[in-house]
């Protein structure tokens, strides 16, 4: 049987990854940290509905399936944690068989501060933001090196790495002729967030190790994603991942159809003509599982843009609206000054092909979908609370 | 008087940079950690001859030229030692005047781990380089971004963030016509070692203060550095920058004259065609000192490749041995097997005009130049440690 190690395994992708490889039978180990839930604590955003800890989640996924993810709290930027999972010398924090389940046939890592206002907060927040996600991955490759170099490694990029540049986004390589001569490089990339930039050195850690030591690399280069439900949290809702709406931890779609619910301006920042690519809480799963079958040969970086099709900010926003006000809410659009130092119109034509490549059918962001979106957030209606919406973080 | 602060002031580079602007009446503030002297205690490196600590380097160059250079030993990861540089915070570890000399016009970046093969010893190294470089890095970004966006920053980056393209290698920046549409970018760089990984990191989260906050960064592509005097060091012998002649801390040149003067023969890695831009140590102070005189605008990254002139490795062992040779010493050369991952033969061309266009004037590595750092280290022949020149590290 397959072995999948998760980092990150308790967050907003992580937990739901975590049951879709269990549900497919896999053997499944899930760490965390609580990263993500004591930042919430701390910064005192809002989550839509309280979830179980990491440890009860388990169980629950357990009782009702009868398979088994085993639990491991721990911290990855220490580099014990990391190598632990490789040498079989991690405790697990719950399991049902206490046996290492030995080196995993595949690692995903998601074990990284993923805001992008949080790395700007200020000093203190970019220098956890720079510390905790160069040191995971820089463990994770050296585990990689040390004990497996046969263990392919998906790693979760972002489309924010390229930024918005004038000329096409290609799928992670570009080829430059230049004076006559010619080479490929890796696409190069500028970031609109410390964050994002943490991305871009993650991409070029694992490129020196994938080059010098043979490791097997996939890098996803994802798009903001959408949506609560997935088949897995259908069977008992307190399966249902994170949910967050703030400006810190929310997503664009989730933080507007929740300000729909509740009567808040949808916060468009600006113009509203910035465009990026988005996707579906499901087609990560399904991007995720399609890469663990197409592995990276050893010495090989291969890079999907994970996206499903682009939208403006603006485009969104109206979309929502029309369905909010179709569900008798009481929804505005309200341009903010943006808080964000980027374009508010400019090009964008980025490929993505190589996921559809192998196998990955895209769901795409249909009425019906946002219809089932909002049905969730109604339901935590009275969860909501307005003040933690906009806070205003500026770079 | 316009103030200069210069971090990684005890190094090799940041000691002789210290007196050379104090020489010509800039207040100068040096701050380090003294994590180099630290490194090569702990890994056992040689060191050509011992040199007062950091404090008693200061009083020498007060006693001998009547200069105060104020001292400030402390470790600028932590980011209330490096705000304090800035907003007076600050407490001197000597000085004549203990007041505080104010915000900088001009700060030199020295204060990163330099060593390729350091980084690369396991994990612990790996970690300790990207920690300590992206750090410090971000602790004066921030510094800047709150304190003083008018201070300029002069970043020593490395020729090896580039690596070795088979295209010319332009001076940071290329416009790229992909599809018939153009953007211009950041140079793609891929480094072939974990510490110019870091280098090339801390390019991307500098350019994204200067586009962000408008600050002001020059950062210097240097090549391998070699030599030992410079004007100011020749006004006492105690002021001589720390030399290091093993595989960690030493650099080429100076490893293979140590090599040639005790007979032990010259450590070639492989084929011995890799080329590299090298400079003068000289040379480095001069580039520094006439970027901090035509600084980068606000919003602006100016890029400099900081070479004088390019060898193989071939070249340097031949010309070494040649004139090791002339001095009676027994040269031989050695082609070892390649501890590290890097092509043996590539083309290479790097551009290198902007530092002469702000008027820099090369030294070249003669005959001259190099019977001279021969001389030196003649002098201190019974010091070197055979044992400690090559440990093979290998990535």
């Amino acid at each position: 049987m397959s072995h999948v190690l998760i980092l990150g395994g308790d967050g907003y992708l992580g937990w739901p990854t975590a049951m879709h490889f269990s549900n497919k039978g896999y053997d499944v180990t899930v760490v965390d940290n609580y990263f993500r839930r004591d930042a919430c604590k701390e910064l005192d955003t809002g989550m839509l509905y309280p979830v179980p800890n990491f440890i009860e989640r388990a169980k629950i996924w357990h009782e009702k399936t009868g398979k088994e993810i085993k639990v491991v709290i721990g911290n990855l930027t220490q580099a014990e944690v990391m190598r632990g999972l490789f040498d079989g010398n991690t405790e697990y924090s719950w399991c049902l068989n206490n046996k290492f389940t030995g080196i995993p046939e595949t690692v995903v890592h998601y074990a990284e501060q993923p805001s992008a206002p949080y790395s700007l907060i200020n000093y203190n927040y970019a220098d956890i933001t720079l510390v905790n996600n160069l040191r995971v991955t820089n463990n994770l490759m050296w585990a990689l090196r040390d004990f497996s170099r046969d263990t392919h490694l998906i790693k979760i990029g972002t489309m924010g790495e390229y930024g918005t540049p004038n000329i096409d986004i290609e799928e992670g390589w570009i080829e430059i002729e230049h004076k006559g001569r010619k080479d490929k490089f890796l696409y190069p990339r500028q970031a609109s967030s410390i964050y994002h930039t943490t991305k871009i050195m993650d991409t070029d850690l694992l490129w020196f190790g994938v080059r010098t030591w043979n490791l097997k690399v996939t890098d996803l280069m994802q798009g903001p994603v959408y949506g609560i439900e997935t088949e897995e949290s259908k069977i008992d809702e307190r399966l249902r991942t994170i949910f967050n709406y703030d400006e810190i931890f929310g997503t664009v779609i989730n933080r507007f159809i929740t300000q729909a619910v509740i009567g808040y301006p949808l916060t468009v920042y600006g113009k509203g003509g910035q465009t990026r690519g988005y996707l579906n809480i499901k087609d990560t799963l399904q991007c995720v599982y399609k890469s663990s079958l197409s592995p990276a040969k050893p010495g090989q970086l291969n890079i999907f843009n994970q996206i499903m099709e682009t939208f403006t900010v603006n485009q969104l926003a109206k979309k929502i609206h029309q369905i909010g006000i179709e569900r008798n809410h009481e929804v505005k659009v309200n341009h903010l000054e943006n808080p964000r130092k980027e374009l508010e119109e400019h090009y964008y034509n980025p490929v993505f092909q190589g996921l559809s490549d192998i196998g990955v059918n895209p769901h795409y962001l249909t009425d019906q979908v946002v219809n089932e979106i909002f049905k969730i957030v109604e339901q935590f209606k009275k969860n909501i609370r307005k003040e933690v919406i906009f806070r205003g973080i500026k770079w």
